[in-house]
């Protein structure tokens, strides 16, 4: 059994960024500058664009983080998000979900221009890459691909299950697994909570991608022998193990499954690790007008 | 075993939007207004734009047509595709497609509104398919949702097996077959040409969904008994049975496969007829404002 170590991958993808940056710099181009635009103080966003920020910085990307307070009105949001549009110097933004109940999400990113859209959420990203055209791809989905890629790992005429069809993850992962070229060309099966025989298509899987959400959902009897596991779940449980008081655990039951799985993303440490270093590699894409001309 | 008769079916659509139409008139309303590009004098374009300009005229719609010769420009086609948006009696148009190698599609997709984009073609329309969001679902695919609903087909839990990834047919529909609601909720494969064990896979198939445009692909030994079968395949063979000297053929052995069905969709007369209805129902929804506000 192979680890898949998403910090890892991560810290060497960021190193290639970094470089990259300093080539930009050095041919006389401009700093990318990512802006994120966060709403409120709810802990988990506030410490996530915290970490983008970081994140930033330690590539050599300018950052801009624009605050509101709860009671920022969708006109005074959306109009900010046309300045960020307008603004020749921002690359990208992002705004950060979620946002308090008086506004529309929708609304906020159609109102994004897609070319700006480094979170890959407006609907014209998720179209082009659904049809095949180059598109800015949501982090986690971004981030198990760079995985597949860096491990190796086949995925042509592999049977693929994703398990969860949510919007950020295992829909994007369903199609861009059974997109043509690599990774991608896998039979895609997507399975959720309707699906009656969860287990026996888990069987079949060659690659299994759990994004359900729900902790140790998937049980050493519904992987085969072999299989490559990607698991997207990070659920915080109560432990009286940690400090804090708590740990995050994944969809998988990782100590029994993984000794029969070829290659396994541990929760922490896996794909988690990813989602903020794709969202450089989108910045990146967007400084360098790789998407849209 | 019982047919799917797509002729009949839309039949009773086309009688429902007349209805409507008449409605939406005598309420004071515009008479809904469906325009198409026609560029060139490719023989299968012209008699598929004919048919649907037809069809308009059956249900009470204004239609437009403006042809264009295969010399024509790429900006000066664009720039009729601007007008059209800008014009307020189009609720919705089509440039029929293919155009000539040296304007580009994708050019002319993305410059339509996606508000009048009633073919669904455009990635705004493609992506709020994806995430669930009111859009504009292109024929092929509507169609057969409207068949499934039309026939009171259960999918919710069912295995729905879609062979082929096409962006106008394979891949949406194996994303509205895997949606939330009805019909959907069902558990999606979607296998391809680098599907190794498709027979394997076609056997799980509660319903299997047949859009490869290989010629009985799908033969007896690879369908359940009792499955829904959808043939979507229409390839012109030669016949000597026909004045015409060809006849139309699906990727299913009708023949040989239908017996064991629970539904099946015959070609011709299933699938295809349903295709330019969808137009119809789509441009109705463009005309009352029903995607888009």
């Amino acid at each position: 059994m192979k680890l898949i170590d998403g910090r890892e991958t991560s810290k060497v993808i960021r190193r290639e960024i970094a470089d990259e940056v300093k080539k930009l710099l050095a041919e006389g181009g401009k700093r990318p500058h990512l802006a994120a635009v966060l709403v409120g103080h709810d802990g988990g966003s506030e410490s996530y664009v915290k970490g983008k920020m970081r994140a930033c910085e330690e590539v050599g990307f300018k950052s801009s983080l624009i605050r509101y307070e709860d009671d920022v009105t969708e006109e005074e949001l959306l109009d900010k998000v046309r300045e960020l549009n307008a603004d020749p110097d921002i690359d990208g933004f992002i705004v950060q979900l979620p946002l308090p109940k008086h506004i529309s999400e929708d609304k906020v990113i159609e109102t994004i221009d897609p070319r700006k859209d480094v979170d890959g959420f407006h609907p014209q990203n998720v179209g082009r890459m659904t049809i095949g055209l180059p598109a800015f791809v949501s982090a986690t989905p971004q981030g198990i691909m760079e995985l597949l890629k860096r491990y190796e790992i086949e995925t042509e005429g592999k049977h693929c299950v994703v398990v969860g069809r949510s919007n950020i993850v295992g829909r994007p992962m369903s199609i861009l697994m059974s997109q043509k070229g690599y990774p991608g060309n896998a039979t895609v099966t997507v399975c959720h909570s309707r699906t009656p025989n969860i287990k026996e298509i888990c069987l079949q899987a060659d690659i299994l991608i759990a994004a359900i959400g729900s902790p140790e959902f998937i049980k050493q009897d519904m992987v085969k022998d072999g299989a490559v596991v990607l698991d997207v779940g990070t659920t915080r449980v109560k432990s009286d193990k940690t400090k804090s008081g708590w740990k995050l655990k994944g969809d998988v039951d990782f100590d029994n499954v993984s000794p029969h799985c070829s290659y396994i993303s541990p929760v922490p440490g896996g794909v988690g690790p990813m989602t903020i270093t794709s969202l450089l590699i989108n910045t990146l894409k967007a400084a360098k007008k790789e998407i849209y001309q």
